[in-house]
């Protein structure tokens, strides 16, 4: 990466400022003196720059009044209906991450830039840098997966088994911004540690079948493939090493374009020879069971690589253990998967919906990559001074894609509870709010969710309507004939049942109530 | 605030780079190219600019070499043992907030940057601004409070009940970082609307009462005042209006400080008349409960105040609410109480630990704020283009220096359990691995927490060994017998009990001793 010195643009904008103001006047080079540029835009040179300073300073002004308040772009409020959603999701896979044995962890959410540069190719200029403040120069993360490496390499962390649910921030330009959000929750699994082949990888894509399954999402595919496949194929098709980036990249997009569109893009865009090209193409089109695995191995050039055949008796392997954690019919060796990121080294996976049942005749269509990760062995040492390895294997659930499908379904079929309220404490008549704050006080300390109104005197039907709009099953209703009997008028929202019960028996009651239910 | 137009810091350096090399050369304003910087760090003009250059390249390479692996600077990891800790915190406050009937709320961690500024007064210069990439200016969040506000004016909500976990930011100056982190997480919840006076006031008190007590932080007092109060004392004792703000910050340290060092202050640093300082000793001095309210409200001073009127006749009705819900004797009503945040209106109230059985001797000592809140009246209507207000009451409960207590007693007192695995599937003998897999499988299918090693034969030893240091109470045992007779061996942990149990109901016994415990 390139550095600047520890100037600020504000320093370098005066720098230059001063240097070019006036325009065409001597130079000043030698006599420079830095101060801060005050107010308005600073304007590169021109004619008329005063006028032009003078512009920009109203259309700041312009700008500040006209000022609308909003979530910066690429993000949004999650608002009750939606964190009602997201907690159902997240306890999904909490769960399933704890089931697995993995404990929690937490990190910042900058990290030092220098931790992030270097590790996501291209991507890394999708990366949020904080301003420069003084002192240290910070980004925010990109992913789980760096500031896990960071973690273990910083505490020498040689074995682990953790989860960790937290938000991550891509600058993801415009155009590609259909569906994508700049700021988004990741749940991630990952095993570190040096274990026997393949154990740890297939219990990862057990997590993933695990996770879809339990959030009915539909029919779904996993597919799989091998970092060292895909290079020794490039290998032994004849791309040259320092293509393999952009091909790998090229070959990612089967599916989401025809092979003949991709094949136009190697030859064209990326001028590799038509042969070439064609034998990457009798590869990354077939997709399949172990039968596949075991063919390729027999293949006459795969066979002759070592990498490939290494992945090759990886890919057996774990076929293997996932055939006895029954879940290989939804697993799909695909050559064609090469997933984006930089550090993966071995076995990689994406999980795809695929639109079931079809209407009037559609094809069915994959919805996009909703689970998805890797072996990447090499990462962690890339923090340890001497470059000590721990390897890793993990994935990543994207909350985001899953969230968009979870809602839409329970929009269109039940009515979503955004709060869990046992109990509305109502009063039947005027000037009971006493009476209301005391019984609302039990039944909070005994653990009821409770809620009241908080008016003095609310209309008996605006506390009943109260319960009908936010989904309050019971209301607990004081009134003169109540206080008088000593007891509390418990009325059911659905049914409109009521019953009095003893005022020493109400919370009880309430208790036997919502177990039941 | 001043604006820079779109260009970078690297074209602001380009350009003036451009302008100072050759140093001396002819000026080359008028025909200027902008190009990137390469290499090393761009140095500003003087003699030997080639050499400077070289030097700078140099240390920035040492630099690099030195790059320590840490976090930012006042942020930290929270690894396994403190996630445990943090989890049981936050299960008690959220199911506290959800008692209480609050709805979720997200926000994004950043907002744009005029959203935030003019909001916390003195404190803004704490916000940590994203750099300028291009498009919209950010910063972290300071509060979940700001956006909150924003959150409403937004979206037009007039009455809503919401609680909101997240991360805030604050470049806090190391000077007072003892004890105090940049990034750390809040809990929030808040009533929004116009309701009758002090009832959703007494209902945010019950809410920090509640917590404490579940939290079991040992004895606590939660100070009580209103800004009204406040602004009407400096007022009839003469502070002048443009004094508030800092004598408000200079009475907060009441407590922290001696009265006769805060009225040093006062006197010397604020230049306060020594008999204005007198009269707000006098009444900063006193704390109590209703009685003190009461005898206020006949105070000749302020009895002539209408804002201190306002204040001491809400908070004598906030006092008898708070007898209903029964907590008045951890409630203090205390002049000194200011809080530092501008947006408060009202009501404001701050709750501390008390050292409780100071050892050999020590005075009891207050351990600093872990829940403040307040009325902001005002701030919703800052964002709205018509100034329309939304009333609003909440709390924030300060994770960090609960967790820190928490964390001390855990440590102290009891195995912390990072983990909730039921049962590890074991192998008595090589070559079990596939009947392992298997049977973890299912079990994992059953909802049990299972672990195995990702070993393909550890020993018997290794794996009882992991059981007893990870906390894991079963293992289910498979060996050659076993196998044989159609069995798995479960064994306990603690008592080293072994049993026999049907292969097929394996599950069912699992499940039933776990439901016992």
């Amino acid at each position: 990466m390139q550095r600047l010195g520890p100037w600020s643009r504000e320093a370098w904008a005066a720098l230059a400022l001063q240097l070019l103001r006036p325009p065409r006047a001597p130079c000043a080079g030698a006599t420079l003196h830095f101060r801060r540029v005050q107010g308005g835009l600073v304007q590169p040179p021109g004619r008329e720059f005063a006028e032009a300073r003078l512009k920009t300073q109203l259309e700041s002004d312009k700008e500040k009044s006209n000022f609308v308040i909003k979530t910066p772009k690429g993000t949004r409020d999650l608002g009750p209906q939606q964190m009602a959603i997201r907690e159902k999701i997240l306890t999904a896979v909490i769960s399933c991450f704890k089931r697995h044995g993995a404990k929690g962890l937490d990190t910042p959410a900058f990290e030092l830039k220098e931790v992030l540069t270097e590790k996501y190719g291209e991507n890394s200029r999708l990366i949020y840098e904080l301003k420069d403040q003084g002192g240290e120069l910070l980004a925010l993360r990109y992913d789980l997966t760096v500031p896990f490496a960071r973690y273990l390499a910083m505490n020498k962390i040689k074995k682990i088994k953790r989860y960790h649910i937290g938000k991550v921030w891509r600058r993801e330009s415009p155009s590609i911004t259909q569906g994508r959000y700049r700021e988004f929750c990741q749940c991630d699994f990952d095993i570190a540690g040096h274990f026997d082949p393949m154990i740890p990888d297939a219990e990862c894509l057990k997590i993933i079948y695990e996770i879809l399954n339990a959030l009915q999402l539909g029919d779904f595919l996993i597919k799989v493939n091998d970092r060292r496949i895909l290079h020794g194929m490039f290998a032994v098709c004849g791309v040259p090493d320092n293509k393999f980036h952009l091909i790998s990249a090229s070959v990612d997009k089967l599916g989401k374009m025809s092979w003949k569109d991709v094949r136009q893009e190697m030859v064209g865009k990326m001028a590799l020879a038509p042969e070439v090209a064609d034998c990457i193409g009798v590869y990354i089109q077939q997709h399949g069971g172990v039968s596949l695995v075991e063919q390729l191995l027999q293949d006459p050039k795969l066979s002759q690589n070592k990498q490939a055949q290494e992945g090759l008796r990886d890919l057996k392997l774990l076929f293997e253990y996932l055939t006895l954690f029954g879940i290989t019919e939804k697993i799909s060796f695909d050559l064609s998967l090469a997933r984006g990121l930089d550090y993966y080294t071995g076995v990689i996976y994406e999980a795809v919906l695929l639109q079931t049942a079809a209407r009037q005749g559609e094809e069915p269509l994959g919805v996009g990559s909703v689970a998805a990760g890797g072996r990447y062995d090499g990462l962690v040492g890339m923090f340890d001074p001497k470059g000590r390895k721990v390897p890793c294997v993990g994935l990543s659930v994207g909350v985001e894609r899953i969230f968009s499908i979870v809602e839409q379904r329970m929009e269109a079929t039940e009515k979503i509870q955004v709060t869990e309220t046992q109990v509305l404490v109502a009063a039947a008549q005027k000037n009971f709010l006493k009476e209301r704050m005391k019984l609302i006080a039990e039944l909070w300390d005994a653990g009821i969710k409770a809620e009241m109104l908080y008016k003095k005197n609310p209309s008996f039907l605006t506390q009943l309507h109260y319960c009908e709009e936010t989904g309050i099953p019971l209301v607990a209703i004081i009134g003169e004939q109540e206080l008088k009997d000593g007891v509390i008028k418990l009325r059911s929202v659905a049914s409109r049942e009521e019953v009095d019960i003893k005022r020493e028996n109400i919370v009880t009651e309430i208790q036997r109530r919502m177990s039941e239910s």
